[in-house]
């Protein structure tokens, strides 16, 4: 029996390599023999370095750049097996999880540092990119990101603006001679879920400023300073990117990839399906098991189970989920593909228990839902015998 | 395919014939095709009576009784649909659950209704009588009982004692020329899993004493008198229960019915599966599903889903088992015939919202296990097409 393992993170508690570990271990507790193929995965947010690396046994470099509110940070990107295709996550710049609850304020933060991560790439030689937007801190049209690559934001004296959204208002030219060349001579693939236009009541401010510590003013304040900053691509690139679809994404970073570099957008996890090799993997497997965090009616859009599962739906193959809690609304999931979906808790408990023991949870569960899924395979008893 | 539902209560939030529906409806929903045979168990103890008479389409007789401290109490017994057998939960007139914990006295509590419900299926006739021992508040060596019966217990002053463990002390003659002279003539089998002694460490007063609200005083004071009650019987009857097993069940009543009755003990879920006819049903089944509050490696010592699962075992089938919580130790019953073991919750929550929340969640995880299980019968893909 051929079992493809193939769980997302779960979130704050345990990577998706690490999930990938616990599930094969619970399997193997029950069906030793099973040959497993663990891929951990990604959905275009955090782990898709580490699952595109994993995978491909690429390498991982660190660099020294300037963090979302301009301290230096320890980032890194990943360059995959084929030593041609480097994968940022632009939140190991620029993330959220960079910055203390009290200190986000979208009005300020800069994606510079994910310049600075593609152009250290750029400067290794590298020309083909994966870029994972999830999880930015920032809401500054991606200015900070073309100004670490050389394009020059001057304001009414003819000065250089600063760093964050909120800069942007103060923007009168964009000066593109000395952004960086090998830009043009690259490709970029952009890996985001999100279609959210830069602008507007759907755009990056109000639908994702919030949560990045935005109040109701500022999400105003960056709304309109978006859509200056539009008007000032648009004059500059010919390319009006107020209301193209995942323009909005980090921020607007989504928005400067189109305007300025030569770039595709994809759902991040078609991009880890195809780098980690998932269709072939999946050949002549019996079963995929795969997880979340949560799994809930929102796991149908776009989430990185789906895929799995909508890849393993065209090979007949079945899907179980692993989640740490399973919200409403999961029937909507059969039609795509996930054949059942488990919570990993073994009795009630508080979420700070479920947290910190997720790893021993899983293993135990996998192990129960395949000696489960082997009752089956093995025909359920058939009873056919004689009255005792 | 065919699905046999046989789960024990989830105590204190689902009735084992409600937990069975549940269930039902959960298979219905990942297979409507399914027959499902619904057999409510009981391991002796709480739902005895309600397992028997619905599996049997038997009735059910309400009496008033002197409840465990004397009060009046509505008591129930059930009437088997073969009209000839009656199954007396003693708890139902002398349990645990009539008297607040504040309340709780072993020295005081009464077998007597008890007696009195066995008095009132003798009235009606009745010579064939289940007894279950389970959930006892009483640690009177079943004097209560034998009172009710016409037994008399006489102090040295020739009056009869009063109620309760405490009073055993000073009862110095046994007469029983007004004993119901029935009981000779009917057949009482004692459903109970405690093998304990009457007294000593192991027994009644020892072991199950400090749950009914004994004090270390009040245990050794119970201790002492449960052995002067047992010499009594012996030199009445020639009986001596002091170490016999089972003797020490549900307070010593076990001793008692072990030296007035013509009695038989057997583990409860033994007879609740031949009276439900579970072998009966197992016939052609493709699976069992169990269940019960909470599942460890104590549910190997005669619970009722592990009778279950031996049953099935011996037939092949495999058992699910649909629990509360799932504890440690649960590896120790895969070799008794139990599949797999599931616990209901579908995230973090704490107890009271589990408990709150048990008919669905069972519904939903029955669903999701026999999707598990379902993916298993159809081959599990077996994948052999083309590379796309």
């Amino acid at each position: 029996m051929k079992v493809v393992i193939a769980p997302d993170s779960f979130k704050g508690s345990l990577s998706a390599k690490d999930a990938a570990a616990a599930i094969e271990k619970g399997i193997l507790l029950a069906a030793p023999e099973t040959e497993t193929v663990l891929i951990p995965i990604a959905d275009g947010g955090e782990g898709t370095v580490d699952s595109l690396t994993g995978a491909t046994h690429g390498t991982i470099h660190q660099v020294t750049v300037r963090g979302p509110l301009g301290e230096e940070v320890t980032a890194e990107y990943g360059v995959l097996g084929d030593n041609v295709t480097c994968v940022i996550e632009m939140a190991s710049a620029s993330g959220l999880y960079l910055i203390a609850p009290a200190s986000r304020n979208p009005l300020l933060t800069t994606t510079y540092g994910t310049g600075q991560l593609i152009k250290h790439a750029l400067d290794n030689g590298y020309r083909e990119f994966i870029l994972a937007l999830g999880g930015s801190a920032t809401n500054d049209g991606g200015s900070g990101m073309l100004q670490a690559l050389g394009l020059q934001l001057l304001d009414e004296a003819g000065h250089a603006v600063g760093d964050g959204g909120q800069a942007l208002a103060r923007v009168r030219s964009i000066d593109s001679a000395q952004f960086d060349a090998r830009i043009q001579a690259s490709r970029f693939t952009i890996a985001s879920d999100v279609t959210n236009p830069l602008i507007g009541p759907q755009g990056a401010s109000a639908v994702f400023g919030p949560q990045k510590g935005a109040t109701p003013a500022m999400v105003e304040e960056l709304d309109q300073a978006l859509h200056h900053w539009a008007d000032l691509i648009e004059t500059h690139t010919g390319i009006a990117i107020h209301h193209a679809p995942s323009a909005g994404a980090a921020g607007g970073l989504g928005g400067a990839f189109q305007a300025f570099f030569p770039s595709v957008v994809r759902p991040g996890i078609e991009i880890v399906m195809e780098k980690t090799n998932f269709h072939a993997h999946l050949q002549g497997a019996n079963l995929v098991i795969t997880g979340e965090g949560r799994t809930d009616a929102q796991t149908a859009s776009g989430k990185a189970p789906m895929g799995i599962a909508q890849a393993a739906q065209r090979r007949g193959v079945p899907v179980f989920i692993m989640s740490g809690s399973v919200g409403d609304g999961i029937e909507s999931l059969y039609a795509h593909g996930v054949t059942s979906i488990h919570s990993i808790m073994d009795g009630p408990m508080p979420l700070d228990d479920a947290m910190r023991r997720t790893e021993p949870l899983l293993v135990r569960k996998a192990e129960q839902v395949l000696r489960t899924y082997l009752a089956g395979v093995r025909g359920g008893g058939g009873v056919t015998g004689e009255w005792e």
